[in-house]
């Protein structure tokens, strides 16, 4: 079997996803790829001592490495595994404190990672990287995104870049010449889901997905962002309540005023018309829809810049790729 | 069997109880009372054909007056019944349209009722109170509960009173002169509900009630109470998962550190410094104690009056006499 250079195997372990990749670091192309449903909290379940931990989610990793070995003609088992994600959670391979910022999105300064020698029962050395800390937040995976990123693509060098990857819980990053200052999250995502499935509000959203923006989907959106502006969120949340009782909004719509609402309440304090930071939207495909509505209803386009879906998903192994050639460089200096 | 005067037979009919008293309406006091949990969402469930909906409806109000008269030694049969709650929503007996503001306080104005004459199947005359709408909002019940603290409390002559109804969904109602002009649902109690039970927070709090306020839980309180006045909810929500995270709070400190964070934003538009109207809080037992340690952390106490358990549940009743007196007085004009 032949050796190529540089490769690496990216792992992506997320709370309920699994993925694995071959990397050549020295381009970031993949050159393999497999993902499964291991995911994190499936794994976690299966742990019966806490003792077995490190090992169980080892076996996992192996029979995924085992599934990944059919799918190339070159030699796999000695490849450095660089893995982000859950990993380093309570509930994952080995629990690894929070870094602290600052962090060197192009260095990775106050990135803390664990390294693991290969050994006869796991043939591939380990780098497990942890999350970061801010004084009231976490991450743990987005890290090694804005390090990917910061590889990608230009940030501003005047002027704080705000880098935004929503999702569940979307993530404000603060970025500065190169330096994570400070980062929040809003727990958008997850509200939305709860409000659609749980409140009283769920008799008045659809769950399905939308099919078409029709003008008076658009409408809805936008007025639901601009909302959000004007009154507690607290009071907003019943008009999705009277919008259908008064037959305003249908269904679909009243469900895109629902996230127009949260949306716009994210957005609402870097919105202002004081501000003139430049924001790096990282929404992929689904979710750049919707914030380049509310970023048009809000004004701020000029300030906008939005991450397309194949840069979103380069950033992880780019980052991966980085942690990779840094801990390297490391050991040879 | 005897006969007195003025009685009347008040019906509560929330969504999941049904409570039936009889009412002494010159005096508001009552002589028997009977709750049962035949709520306007279960017997809804029974409706099988649209045609029979007020007629099982009626069905349930004669089997639980059946057992309110073993209760007295006097005649119910012909006494009017004056039903206010959710009896007159989509899923009541009949659904009334809601009335339109502004509403009457002290004389009703404004509020919506049908008539229905006793006949051979129903010998009791039924008062339907129908609820009020404002541009974006809906109550149902609370116009009763106004109308009877009014006759029940001095409102300021001077300066527009807000009267708070704590609850699930939270109503602040902005009355002047005798008359409520506006009025917002806040989703307090909801949201602290679903994001206890169903979000990722669920396992940084209890669900457990409260035993004893010690310093350290009305510290987590008043903090969260203050720290919504400074970030988005969507992000301070987050901050409960990283008070269990970091070890500052234990989980049911942090369970009051939540209800803090949302019952500090519900008071956040009334409590700005400018703002000097007179509040009244009826929350009752329960709500009054956390009520209470948010108007202090935000020092609006001396604008802020507390309604005490009897004066709350007497609000229900003497908002039905009124709305039977003013209903008589009518009929004989």
């Amino acid at each position: 079997m032949k050796h190529i250079k540089n490769l690496i195997i990216g792992c992506d372990w997320g709370t309920s996803f699994f993925r694995l990749r071959v990397i050549d670091s020295s381009t970031n192309s993949v050159l393999a790829e497999l993902t499964s449903e291991d995911g994190i909290a499936k794994t976690n379940k299966k742990v019966e001592k806490e003792s077995d931990r490190f090992g169980l989610f080892c076996e996992v990793i192996s029979e995924n490495l085992d599934a990944l070995k059919t799918k190339v003609d070159f030699e796999i088992d000695s490849l450095t595994i660089v893995l982000s994600g859950m990993a380093s959670s309570s509930i994952g391979m080995k629990e690894l404190p929070y870094g602290h910022l600052p962090f060197g999105v192009r260095d990775a300064f106050g990135l803390d990672v664990e390294v693991f020698e290969n050994n006869a029962s796991f043939p591939n050395p380990l780098i497990l990287i942890s999350g970061l800390r801010d004084k009231h937040d976490v991450m743990r995976g987005e890290e090694v995104q804005l390090l990917g990123l910061a590889h990608l693509m230009e940030f501003s060098k005047e002027e704080e870049t705000i880098i935004i990857l929503p999702g569940t819980h979307s993530k404000h990053c603060f970025v500065k010449n190169g330096v994570l200052n400070h980062f929040q999250t809003y727990l958008t995502g997850e509200l939305y889901q709860i409000l659609s499935e749980y409140s009283i509000l769920s008799n008045s959203v659809t769950k399905e997905t939308l099919k078409a923006w029709t003008p008076k989907a658009s409408e809805a959106f936008s007025k639901g962002v601009l909302d959000a502006k004007d009154s507690s969120m607290l009071v907003n949340l019943f008009k999705v309540r009277t919008n259908f009782l008064f037959s305003e909004m249908d269904k679909p719509e009243n469900a895109l005023y629902l996230s127009g609402l949260l949306i716009g309440e994210e957005l609402g304090n870097i919105s202002l018309p004081s501000d003139s930071r430049p924001i790096i939207l990282c929404g992929g495909e689904n979710m750049n829809v919707l914030y380049k509505k509310a970023v048009e209803a809000l004004g701020i386009e000029s300030r906008t810049q939005f991450v397309a879906d194949d840069i979103l998903i380069k950033s992880t192994i780019a980052g991966q790729s980085e942690v990779f050639k840094i801990h390297n460089k490391k050991l040879n200096d």
